[in-house]
């Protein structure tokens, strides 16, 4: 049974300021709470309900459980429809970023992105395409986000988020940096080595102009249709692959 | 001002069976509202606000208008916070599609995609590469769906959508059925050539067995980190992208 200041709790981790104080983030359903469970993260307490606690309770004996009913998982829970558990984890403090960590791999870049939808799916693409980095400006949305981590479909466990000044982090060390704009070289033609930064911009302004000074080659998707614009995520999407593409030849 | 029976049909084109009913669906907002104006969509009427009245007026004199207040517009709209106006539009009977019309060119094939966002995202893809036909089962969620019209951005007006038994359709015009499946050739070494179908599954199961049956070459995008899948739309992208990569040759 949950005590009112558990729920308390539990709820107020829907919104950032709640998460900073407590150092703690929500992940639900068993499907990705377990992908937690085998990665760098610390899980905290899982709250579930009858039906799971064999299959949670062969993951690990190391964590903390809490057998819950239904009714107050629903209480808990940030789903119309939660599944079958929530589990409460700590917020990391991921090792600081530098050349060496970075160098011969692709990390993406956010800068500014904000809808939480685009922000999970970008993290599980990333996972996807075995990028384990993704470096954000200070105003991109929280990857702790309940929805994010929601969207991320686990891929969180694996992907790790640094939130910082862009501009001062990566210029220092002068590696490619590859910014997705409208007016820039067709991506299909481009060389991307075997290093660099794949920068996006936000949802409805793109990239901000200080930012771009930053760009080393600016690149593009060409376009054969009407559409204005694509998605911020399926951009990404297609900048990774070509990016990567000749890793698998 | 409306009256109550207005806003009962605007309201009710929220569901599938209502929209059946009066053959109309609506489009939220000035900006997307402007792309089914220039199209083949017949627009039935639109309701605006005060604000955006001379804007909408200067682009055509033939639509019916109603100016109506921004709490009218709440009322009849699908969003948290409206913006500016909801059009009430004709849903089209596409011509049928036969081998004339789709050789030469890639055309998307939907089996089962469940979620509006998904949907809305894969058609705004499909109108930033210029495809002009997606072919869905009718099982696939409904593409004149308010959270679909929504996440498409205006694209819907540009892309055809069709719903039929894929099979019966697809098998006897014998062009290449690409199709996504997780064991299939490397997609960065498939040659796509210059036509046919590319053919995506639901979002949890996939393609289905008797749909599988009619794939000619079954590709993969080949994972390098952990993430167990990728988002439908994400995969529709990369897929189309490499599909058209050569046309920008």
């Amino acid at each position: 049974m949950l005590s009112k200041s558990q729920i308390s709790l539990l709820t107020s981790l829907q919104h950032k300021k709640f998460r900073i104080v407590h150092s703690l983030f929500m992940v639900e359903g068993y499907k990705s709470i377990k992908e937690f469970i085998n990665s760098a993260y610390q899980v905290h307490t899982i709250y579930h309900t009858p039906d799971v606690a064999a299959k949670l309770l062969k993951l690990s004996q190391k964590i903390n459980f809490q057998e819950i009913s239904l009714n107050e998982l629903q209480k808990i829970s940030s789903l119309k429809n939660p599944a079958d558990a929530v589990a409460a984890i700590k917020i990391p403090q991921w090792p600081l970023l530098n050349y060496i960590s970075l160098k011969n791999k692709f990390t993406l870049v956010l800068d500014g992105v904000q809808d939480p939808g685009n922000m999970g799916t970008i993290i599980r693409t990333a996972d996807w395409f075995g990028i384990t980095d993704i470096i954000c400006s200070t105003d991109t949305v929280d990857a702790y986000n309940p929805k994010v981590v929601q969207a991320t479909m686990g891929s969180l466990a694996r992907v790790n988020i640094t939130y910082t000044d862009l501009k001062e982090f990566i210029s220092p060390l002068k590696m490619p940096v590859f910014g997705a704009l409208l007016e820039g070289e067709n991506i299909y033609k481009t060389d991307f080595g075997n290093e660099g930064f794949i920068l996006m911009g936000n949802e409805g302004n793109g990239i901000r102009p200080d930012m771009e000074a930053i760009i080393t080659k600016a690149v593009t998707i060409p376009r054969i249709g009407g559409a204005e614009s694509l998605n911020v995520a399926i951009a990404t999407a297609i900048c990774c692959s070509h990016a990567l593409a000749k890793s698998y030849k």
